[in-house]
């Protein structure tokens, strides 16, 4: 997708201060792996979401220096010259591999590996860990929400308690965990994720009687729409809802109260009424402790807004990308040497990365084998790495359905301990093999 | 500011059904009444702020169905012709109404109130609440970081952990509140935020040594940079910096470990070696609370990141948007009505508000009044709304700096139990006074 603007100022200072520095030391065309990770998941999460992926690529292909950007740089002394002119030619040329959106991942798992020089790749640092640490933190927070609901669909209704653009990423994040849709038009435009919405009390309280309100919605959307039922008095609601729509009303919806008691007194009311085909829907201040608390009771869909926008406790993903190897000296024959930090409390582990994920004989995720070495995948084993850009030509694009149906399959390939919505360790575990250099 | 894109698909579906059905109903061109308030602020807070005002203005003057707009809602089938032809030509044309940026707010507060039709106000629900839940939930977390803070100045930096978007705005809010400066470019340049860096521990690990990093940066970005001391052995690092800078050497950065205790150590290092005046810049994980523990060690500066923009455990204002009055009929003349939903436990209240800050006469605030009448306010008393959109013209600009001054004299005249960090009750109490229908 063809961003319309410049995504190269969505970046910290230091990535262009640190350029100007490496350019006269003469170390910025110094080849350089980078590595995006987690060195922890969220409090007793079991696993975490690849996603924002997409949005990354064409982030990239956005990340130029354009001229209200250049003198943007040299109105306040940023860079110096000589940068400026370099960053006026810059485009990432490099290579990037990523785990596929979608993909489940663990503690130290290698999700993402820039390679480049180091000019190049230290300026996508910022960006990079935007995109991911927001669109992960979301997906993950809303894989956990699928999983509560089961077979029930989830409606995405946040964009109201989040940032006007972080909205729209956040629908995207949603859907590719398994929402089923989004309250946000941006995202249906932007990303084909399909979009919901009926009506709010405003539209009740608009009107002369909750009645007048609900026969000018039944007029406008026909009766397969539903009708918010908890302006005034719910059972009061319920009985106007069915005498003007019919047994044919597709769903009423519960904002407020204890919704399990709630849903059940209205399902036996829409029951009594004849409505047995009148769904059902449930929103207001759910997570996927108040989904699965919900397991039992009559809901046939349930609307989440704050929680999911939020990353439910969780909203950044804690990614960061790290410096863990680079050339001696510039020439691209120059020998690659692991680095990482000494920093207390702080650790990495240099060497460019690459992961396995194995599974075993019943289809099962056992492990997952994370080595400098080249990965050797048994045959029921994935190579979690994917190309993503290859010399600076974006190759990894793909459908979103393809992350939604990816993720599907991973997380059900994952122990049903994953699954959990405890607090506990991750679904599992990440094993360091050293492999030697690589390449 | 011209935005450059339409924000009208920033928006959820159900404005835009509630709009057909209206249309079709004839209730669409009822005068009406949105509040925006939050019923409680996060747990223990003493006080919300105002941000985001300066965005949303720009943001309404942006948002106009475009023919991509409208070829999406109709090829979605989300309204019908003749709504889509109403929207064509639409352009808010109401009032609004706004608590200045910077303000602080309470419980119940009116911070915006937005007249105009049903159509037209109802509309901007979404869009309206995305930008102050976000701004808002920001700049209050901010301004309780610069109280702890002190004298000290804050730098942000948090924009890897959000939204690539999200952070430019995070950045504006938490500069509203008093931050010094910020690492977003973008924010530096589409709000003339000051923007500061200089370099990460890629930049060490590039080199062949740290006392090659370090060189190279002295050489690049003078002596008055900040050296970042915690790659691998901060007591050998402080003396490299040192030796090869100088006393004059800016400040050296701590990233890791006991921040109090690695600062002492760095401070009395810095002065055995003669370096009185390089400052002590810490980072890393820091909220209100590891700053305020921080007050009595030699620290010059804070970095703050993740808990920033995530609104350090509040990542939302809970702010709603609210219809509270509306015309009986579709004339001028029409009278207008007090309406509120009864929802279990999600009370409002009916009527268009206005509000008043109580100030006594050692001009300390001592209540916020809020009243459906005209406000009657005294001599040292403050009106909180201010007209943001008259007749659909913005009218509301300022310049960034007044609301950041203006948020510095809100919280400085707040009692003094506002200041603190620990959990408790908001600093004033919102008492409502009946003053029967306005206008």
């Amino acid at each position: 997708m063809d961003l319309g603007y410049s995504t190269a100022l969505l970046t910290d200072q230091y990535e262009l201060t640190m350029l100007q520095a490496a350019l006269q030391s003469g170390t910025a065309t110094r080849r350089a792996v980078f590595e995006v990770f987690a060195r922890h998941l969220p409090a007793g999460r079991r696993y975490g979401v690849v996603a924002g992926t997409g949005r990354l690529l064409d982030a990239i292909e956005a990340f130029g220096f354009d001229a209200p950007a250049l003198e943007f740089l040299a109105s306040r002394g940023v860079v110096d010259e000589p940068t400026a002119e370099w960053l006026e030619g810059y485009r990432f040329s490099g290579n990037v591999w990523g785990y596929a959106e979608g993909e489940c991942y663990f503690p130290n798992s290698p999700i993402l590996v820039v390679e480049g020089t180091f000019a190049e790749a230290v300026l996508l640092e910022t960006l990079v860990l935007s995109i991911l640490n927001h669109d992960c933190a979301i997906a993950s927070a809303a894989s956990r929400m699928v999983q509560a609901a089961e077979d029930r669909p989830l409606i995405e209704m946040g964009s109201r308690r989040t940032h006007e653009k972080a909205a729209v990423a956040a629908a995207r994040a949603a859907y590719v965990a398994g929402f089923a849709t989004t309250s946000n038009l941006e995202a249906g435009r932007s990303y084909g994720v399909p979009t919901a919405g009926t009506s709010a009390h405003a539209f009740t309280l608009l009107h002369d009687s909750e009645r007048h309100a609900f026969a000018a919605q039944l007029e406008a959307l026909g009766e397969s729409t539903t009708l918010l039922v908890d302006t005034y008095d719910v059972e009061r609601a319920v009985k106007t809802a069915v005498e003007l729509a019919g047994p044919g009303l597709g769903a009423v919806r519960i904002d407020s109260g204890d919704l399990g008691v709630v849903a059940r007194q209205v399902r036996a009311q829409l029951d009594a009424l004849g409505a047995h085909d009148t769904r059902v829907v449930v929103t207001g201040d759910l997570d996927e402790y108040g989904i699965a608390s919900l397991a039992a009771a009559p809901v046939d869909g349930y609307g989440v807004g704050t929680s999911l926008v939020t990353g439910s406790g969780a909203p950044t993903a804690s990614l960061v990308y790290k410096l863990v190897a680079r050339a001696d000296g510039p020439a691209d024959t120059d020998p690659m040497r692991p680095v990482a930090k000494r920093s207390t409390g702080k650790p990495s582990r240099g060497g460019r990365k690459a992961a396995v994920r194995r599974v075993d004989g019943h289809g099962t995720a056992c492990v997952e084998t994370v080595t400098t070495g080249e990965p050797t995948p048994g045959p029921r084993d994935r190579v979690l790495q994917v190309p993503l850009v290859q010399d600076g030509v974006i190759v990894g694009r793909e459908p979103l359905e393809a992350a939604r149906e990816r993720h599907r399959r991973s997380v059900g390939e994952l122990p049903a301990t994953a699954r959990q919505l405890s607090r506990g360790e991750p679904a599992l575990p990440t094993e360091f093999v050293d492999g030697g250099p690589r390449r």
